[in-house]
């Protein structure tokens, strides 16, 4: 049986609760043929990352999905991309602010997730939900785990690359034991929940209930879809 | 028993659906002690009312609360109030289009809902859903709608006012008989559904599923509130 | 020559600044043939009443035009409708936070602004600035101040209603002395300004000199359009 | 005298005006000991990469800043990051429509803006217009020459990396005539103008003379930053 990491961060900002962390206690044990393994991740540079990385060693998973908070986003959005980037607006839950700095000097200027985040949109939309793709995880602790865990994985658990992205893993080129060996990765981005906008001007929310909801049928279309869709979800501008 | 007619209007504005109808289609016939009583309104000055005043003396229900889109809004939003104006932004559905123009010479320049506003918005709330109260209709058919269901209870079905708004007839100052007479009435906008905003501009959007759990429980709340909570849920400016 | 008087509020809600003032001050002292009076007046309910009513009389405009910040909003939004209700989500600048009351036990539910408000949209637009008409000053001390001003002037210095709003004032069914002792009056509201956004999420703002360049488009607007535009700005639900 | 390279896309997407070319049109000739030479780019895949190129290669400039429209953001954003990707959601000018191709096969996955970003955020807010940083200039035209932009100077205008982004290639490792032989470059996006959202539901909008001011505020920061700011400028999540 396969295995996704699920992971959700603490709260952060003043905010008393985090809409990822609660919405992930909520999902199910097991999805389609998936066992579902959660894991909580301190809202913290660096630390976050060593919780993940030793859940990774620990469980094996076949998948790690990590969930944040965006508050004033509208929508469910999977992440496109993870920039080598660490520049924090506030100090994390221990008080560091990294200011431009590289998360890894030796990585990528970007990892592109390896999970099919089209499919995954358009899992949520069939349950009707509101969701888009993003192309932006910010520059915060939730773009750092989310490049670091790409990072680590692409060290560690990927094929040696024989084309431009990380997405073609996937692709016939490989082995199905080579296949079998590699781990992909990705993060998505929730709304606030009602009751943490009640005293924010105009600030759009979105029901827990529909954010697990959510979440569950993106990670079925992570089980469904060795490779992503090829359609149209590109940006406005 | 007692009995609510609740009104939902046709899409306009080039949609093919409106969230209010497909709610309202999906609502149950009893909530609480209340018999609820479904009625289509098309979009168009003057029929609207017609359609609406037809089934008020058809069906004398205790409660009117008449459902329409607010496209562009996050939140569930039961309305305040309604001015006696209509400027239409947009032709109806059968090319009216007035501008600057009186709904009634005779009425108010304005009604309140008589609606247990704020204990709508609570309810809506308890449930997990985004609400706030609204303090304007527009100057389109939702509003005249609201207005001209206003007017013809407060001519015809009111009791003569001895307070400065509508508000106040659930007062002590008059009978059981008296004000068993009453019939109440307001309004909800909702918010777009996600398939309605796939390719609109970051849209907010509340899943269907959603506003019909939300429009229950405001329902639930005119039945148990015959005064409204005094509560601080006024605007920003 | 013609006066106007032009109020703004003091800051409030947390706020250093309030860009009405900061653009009240800005705004030239000669706008057409329109000598401009300014006045601040303090973000408190009842006082602001008082120190507006206090101008009128002293200075004796022939226009009253008031000034508040609605942040939020991404224009410039003359209002169209004031209503009779007061309803604080804040305490204004001296602790008072009234929910649900009445403005004037004995006066309209609501009083249509008497100046030609579309014509003002038009003309900011003119400039390139952003602005749209709205159908809602809000329930604080705003609302209060623009309801307040129109029933004082429709006590006091507007002729005897033969049509159904106060628009109707200009028309030719009066003779020339009766109009022009009429005092006509208005509120426009403007956003934030950029140095009170940058810490706020995604919060449009105008810069102050537009904010400055707009007021004085729409003071020339009402001085030059006696009767309003027939246009549809209307609302978009 | 240095030189700077501006270049502005034509109008897309249905609209029949660019806010990027008209302001670039009325931008100075001459901002501080800069010369600016103009370059209108068709917003077309691939052609508006050999437009610039081959204005490189002409004018020999020390920095390449482009500029494009960004319909829905309320502030003038410099971009912080391109990645090698293009994801269009509509056809270009000329019909293309490619979906989740690399824009050059051998590229990093993402080039970093060359420019003093903050420094220039930090400019444009000094002349009280709105602004903040951007970490995605989207899938689009935009990107895809951003990127193009980035990758071509990165292969022959830059030096020899020493550390982990191009952001240090202002850094004293290098000597002065190393660093002369150095190109720049970044890109802007700017808000639609208010003419631009008359029919379109509370979108936001920027006066063209105040995207005119920003960009010139934003060059001069260009010119007189070798180094950028250390500014706590990171984003939300």
């Amino acid at each position: 049986m396969k295995k996704l990491l699920l992971t959700a961060f603490t709260p952060f900002d003043g905010e008393r609760i985090n809409p990822a962390l609660e919405a992930v206690k909520l999902v199910k044990d097991k999805i389609g043929k998936l066992k579902i393994v959660k894991l909580e991740v301190p809202t913290v540079f660096g630390k976050s990352i060593e919780t993940v990385r030793e859940a990774i060693e620990r469980e094996k998973p076949d998948f790690v999905l990590s969930i944040g908070q965006a508050g004033g986003r509208a929508e469910i959005t999977p992440e496109r991309v993870a920039i080598n980037l660490n520049d924090a607006r506030i100090p994390d839950n221990e008080g560091n602010q990294p200011i431009d700095e590289p998360i890894f000097p030796d990585g990528e200027n970007a990892y592109f997730s390896t999970l099919p985040v089209k499919a995954m949109v358009e899992a949520i939309r069939k349950e009707g939900l509101p969701s888009s793709l993003s192309n932006s995880a910010g520059t915060y602790v939730c773009n750092h785990l989310m490049y670091e865990v790409l990072y680590y994985l692409d060290k560690n658990y990927s094929l040696k690359k024989k084309s431009f992205t990380q997405r073609d893993t996937s692709s016939l080129l490989f082995s199905e034991e080579e296949r079998s060996s590699v781990v992909k990765a990705g993060f998505i981005h929730v709304p606030y929940i009602p009751e943490q906008v009640k005293d924010k001007k105009e600030m759009p929310a979105l029901p827990l209930s529909d954010i697990v909801r959510g979440l569950e049928a993106a990670i079925l279309a992570v089980e469904e879809n060795e490779l992503d869709l090829k359609k149209a979800f590109g940006s406005e501008c």
